[in-house]
């Protein structure tokens, strides 16, 4: 069995009052991310939404970018969980070679969906070590089992690296590539790192 | 003949003294961050030091994020020069599989000897398309000399991203690699790449 992969640590502990506001904080966000965009999202709204004074907002999360960081972390998870125990071919039981070529679809699909929140967090988000500490270790993991000899480390990281917000906006927003375009490319780039060991 | 690569553009027609002041501005910061680098450097140090007042840093370049921003490009524009008309095997004369191994230990170290001044510069620069523009379409146009089928804006672009500053962080800063063992995975990573159609 390959060794559990490390989660997002869990929120600290807080008072009950304080974790009851800090989850309806949350899901106010969540609302109005969903309802109006990130873009014109207001820290007062959230609260307002939220039935807290606007104090409780900073209090909770510290910043704007803090209770976005927030939301993402929450988005995280659940796509950490889909990784670990969501159905094949991105959980486990199919093959290593499915299972990477779905993780590399459904990343860009996660990355795409939570752009303008990663960004709204700012980089303290996007260079989480958290995050891509788990997405290399999976991906490197998937490599072992597929029999790829070499530095699996680097290789790993280097093919999560084109999976980034950053490059993904170059690709599709400014150089006009669909995503199924990127998705056929990171296909290819796949086949092509795995392939000069062991033909899939 | 490949087409010419865009270069970043030249800054805009100014009047004499104010040109005159932005030379000065830029030599000064780059001897402070030469000798004290990037966070100690503040812009009273730089106006005192090019012997203008403070209020002249900011009319020629917005604010600190602007300077370090104008230091850079004029670091990004010496290193694409080499790239265009430097000697071998970075520049042009060599076997374009020796120009891409080049391309990619000079633009790792290139990174590593800005990284501090790219954070400082703040998203607008690190995310500057004609930056990265320049980078992929060398790349695209050795693949192309390597004769590598496939979607080559998409590879290049691939190979490219495991090159920026908040990746080497994580490889070299977090990871622990040296920069010696990024350049052997980038190596192995292209001829990975290459050798799918080409075996060089």
């Amino acid at each position: 069995m390959p060794k559990p992969l490390p989660l997002l640590t869990a929120a600290p502990v807080v008072r009950r009052d304080a974790a009851r506001n800090r989850e309806a904080l949350l899901q106010a966000a969540a609302e109005l991310v969903e309802r109006c965009g990130v873009a014109d999202l207001t820290t007062d709204a959230v609260a307002a939404r939220a039935g807290v004074g606007k104090g409780t907002v900073f209090r909770r999360f510290g910043s704007r970018e803090g209770l976005m960081a927030s939301l993402l972390d929450h988005r995280e998870q659940e796509w950490q969980a889909s990784v670990i125990s969501g159905p094949p071919p991105l959980g486990p039981g199919a093959p290593p070679m499915e299972r990477l070529l779905a993780f590399g679809a459904s990343r860009l699909r996660h990355h795409r969906e939570q752009a303008a929140l990663i960004e709204a967090a700012g980089s303290t988000w996007g260079e989480n070590y958290a995050v891509l500490g788990f997405v290399a270790l999976h991906v490197r993991m998937l490599l072992t089992q597929l029999g790829v000899h070499g530095d699996l480390g680097y290789l790993a990281t280097a093919l999560v690296a084109p999976l980034s917000v950053p490059v993904l906006r170059q690709q599709i927003d400014v150089g006009g590539l669909t995503e199924e375009q990127v998705i056929a490319g990171w296909t290819d780039l796949v086949r092509r790192v795995v392939g000069a060991d062991s033909p899939a």
